[in-house]
């Protein structure tokens, strides 16, 4: 194994914008030229999706439904439309989501259906009515169940690719149990699963916050969100699950025979990670000025091999160049050899804007010395290897890549996060994008008018208290005066 | 390995309806009680599949996926729904879906669209727009696309769980070509794909036409389909392909430059296959009186323990069960161990009904003997065997199970054919279950009135003529009495 060197491109690079510098030009431009998302569809906040993101967004959907399986959820899957008289059904539910709902009502040439359907916006009222028959004594409970979908808001601020739009891609996992206590339980497996998947598989640290009470799930008894910070200093909820109690088996008839002959109402918990969203976050976390940095494991292709020739040299090297592909293949690496009519360099390029995570060059020098030179799109250095130990370097490559990935995230993460105790110093994190790290009266009902005030004078929002990390409560409330009952965290967010 | 023998409960059966003798019941029945489809959703036509059939339509995607992934085909993903302007930039598509089609128009409290949009039902009119951006040049070319989907149509007869409903699951593969050549070497592809997955994977055999000129597809210039038959005699369409010629390429602008650095119309094709109703086949073609059978490659347990004790054996009994569970999955088999409190007997009867291929019997002889007895769903036949041999016996077992459901699937088909030259010998065969093979004017658009006729004495539909076969022509129209242009099938149909 050889030394290695930064590359020398910069020039003809094919993206080249200050990530830090305009976040929001370099996410238009980095999903247009790498053919992420496309928004000239023409109906605002539906947006296609072509093979490089979708292929990488499958991938992670494997991640998520293998982390969930192995927790003995099964899947189901559900119809895309629900009755009105079912949304109904929860009091604080539907008035949290009717705003956001789509509407059929007619179909064909001039048909009209007897009760409007929703495209649904979450799944609850769809399910739910299905389990209040599904489940029967104790003996069908827990029921884990969840399933892939598209769904459906129509209430938006702007639209931004995979962040924000009108439909997106998510995983809803729906529970059941017979006690209170395997729900809080359950909230806590979810957690486990955002850390294994969100952070372990897909390189995203997130903070989990226990949500304040005006900014939980409709219907719920708490709210638990991971969070992640873009490099704007925003924040954006990625997945989140809800302590549903009882609430929702009271409004829609979910009881199970208990040992005492009796039927008592069971107890919910609800998960929905995002995909389309957490894709997004991913982009905006890994990405650098010379375009995408996908991690190893959700890269569409690992690998990719370019070949450098002059003309009379092209026949061996196109060869030598099949067969690294194949040895790369077989070891189970998704490995791509660019043979496309275009230089070296502009291929290099073309590939860093993707985010491809490892690239091999093959000239005629490699051929004859039996080598190849290795790419690493992270840390921009190459290196020269022997062939026979190509598929053994590309695993441990994967790895070091994808944790580097993880740790430049998690130190830019550490740093953002800044103690404030007045609205003043709220502010100024704030505007300088960091996180503001407050005491704070109460997230219970009380709390939410000393909650606005910061809003209206900072722009900041309460995310709410952590949960993954022990703090000291101290000091008082910036708004009210009143002693802190607890320490919340206030940004700007998505 | 010892002899084998009939299993001896059928008394106590949790599932016993002649699936010969009354075949919608038996269908019914079966959606029911294996947990398939829950009817009991409330709006006509959408149903939800609990975990048992969402499992086996994952595996089935896989196959489907995996089969175009081979052939260079790349996922995306489109919105679900479509601008109605879109749906109308194609004259006879548009003529074709419009009555099939559920629309959006109100949001929210009271908010209304700009534009009504159609949830698809199917994607031509939301993806050729974009490949008319997408496609620049000839290197271009081909592109092929596809995706996983729900679709929707409003317009139904009677609904029936995965057969018939008004959303389904299916892949839509949509591509371009630069010659018409290309396009049809692609409907070969798909045809290929066809035989590899559906009956290949599935077990379920087809027959491929070339459908008539008035059941082609709205706006294609021909459709090639695959129906299989359904024990009550009447077929039904599984996948099918479009050869759409240059028509959409017109009517959405889909250029690339060619060679002679001139912009021409490209060619396409699409591909449609319905998972959810092919699913709705399987369970048809497959399934006995006693319940499900399903392939061993896309059953959800493809072997399930069942444990044999009295009260004092229990835990040895357990432990051995335990370590037989532990290797088979190791060997990558789906395997579940059912350590309900049932009796066995019940146990034996509930895997049948639900279709498990192959069932472990461990009791304490089995135990005290270092064997295990294997059941075998498809024959309903046991043996004994040393469980050292249980891995490589039980891969055997899978695939002697897979050939032996589809070859009784085969040899059903075969029997069902019947030569009939006049509408009197047509409408005998079809009254008998069968279908009916005969001489036929042309399924060019002149034939439409005799297959009109054919349909009101007879409730026959011509299905087209065989593709995947050499037929000899000869005789005369049955109806018009001119000489016959083409051999055509007959059938009633779903």
């Amino acid at each position: 194994m050889s030394g290695s060197e930064e590359t020398k491109q910069n020039k003809q690079a094919i993206f080249n914008i200050s990530k830090t510098g305009n976040f929001p030009d370099w996410y238009t431009e980095i999903c247009k030229l790498a053919e992420l998302a496309d928004v000239r569809y023409g109906v605002k906040g539906f947006t296609p999706f072509p093979p490089w993101s979708t292929m990488s967004m499958e991938l992670m959907f494997d991640y998520l439904e293998d982390s969930l399986q192995r927790r003995d959820h099964l899947p189901m899957i559900f119809p895309t439309v629900i009755p009105e008289s079912n949304l109904t059904r929860e009091a604080q539910h539907v008035e949290g989501f009717t705003p956001q709902v789509f509407w059929i009502e007619d179909y064909g040439e001039d048909g009209k259906l007897e009760e409007r359907l929703a495209l649904r916006p979450t799944s609850e009222t769809a399910i739910y009515p299905m389990y209040s028959l599904w489940v029967r004594s104790w003996r069908d409970l827990p029921m884990k169940l969840y399933q892939r979908a598209s769904i459906f808001r129509s209430e938006i601020k702007s639209t931004r690719p995979f962040l924000r739009g009108r439909e997106f891609l998510w995983i809803e996992s729906h529970n059941v149990y017979a006690t209170h206590e395997e729900g809080k339980a359950q909230v806590l497996e979810d957690l486990e699963i955002t850390k294994e998947v969100v952070t372990g598989d897909y390189g995203i640290p997130v903070m989990v916050f226990r949500r304040t009470q005006w900014d939980k799930f409709p219907g719920g008894l708490n709210t638990y969100a991971a969070d992640t910070l873009m490099p704007d200093g925003k924040v954006i909820q990625l997945p989140s699950t809800h302590d549903l109690g009882d609430n929702f088996a009271r409004a829609f008839d979910i009881k199970y025979l208990n040992d005492d002959n009796e039927f008592v109402y069971a107890f919910q918990t609800c998960y929905g990670p995002a995909i389309s969203r957490i894709y997004g976050a991913m982009i905006a976390v890994h990405g650098d000025d010379r375009g995408l940095r996908l991690p190893f494991k959700i890269a569409p292709y690992q690998v990719v091999i370019v070949p450098i020739f002059k003309a009379k040299t092209e026949e061996e090297v196109l060869k030598y160049c099949q067969k690294v592909k194949s040895k790369l293949q077989k070891a189970g690496f998704r490995t791509h050899l660019d043979n496309r009519e275009a230089t070296p360099g502009w291929k290099y390029n073309w590939w860093e804007m993707k985010g491809v995570p490892i690239r091999v060059h093959i000239g005629p020098k490699e051929v004859q010395e039996d080598k190849v030179v290795l790419f690493r799109r992270d840390l921009l250095k190459k290196e020269t290897i022997e062939l026979k130990g190509i598929t053994k370097r590309v695993k441990a490559l994967g790895e070091e890549i994808d944790t580097t990935l993880r740790s430049q995230a998690e130190s830019n993460f550490d740093g953002l996060i800044v103690d404030a105790d007045t609205i003043g110093l709220i502010d100024d994190a704030l505007n300088k994008s960091k996180i503001a790290r407050s005491p704070f009266c109460t997230i219970e009902m009380e709390g939410l008018a000393c909650a606005e005030e910061i809003k209206d004078r900072t722009g900041g929002e309460i995310r709410g208290t952590r949960i993954d990390k022990e703090e000291v409560t101290s000091g008082v409330c910036p708004v009210c005066g009143k002693m802190a009952e607890e320490i919340v965290y206030i940004a700007r967010s998505y």
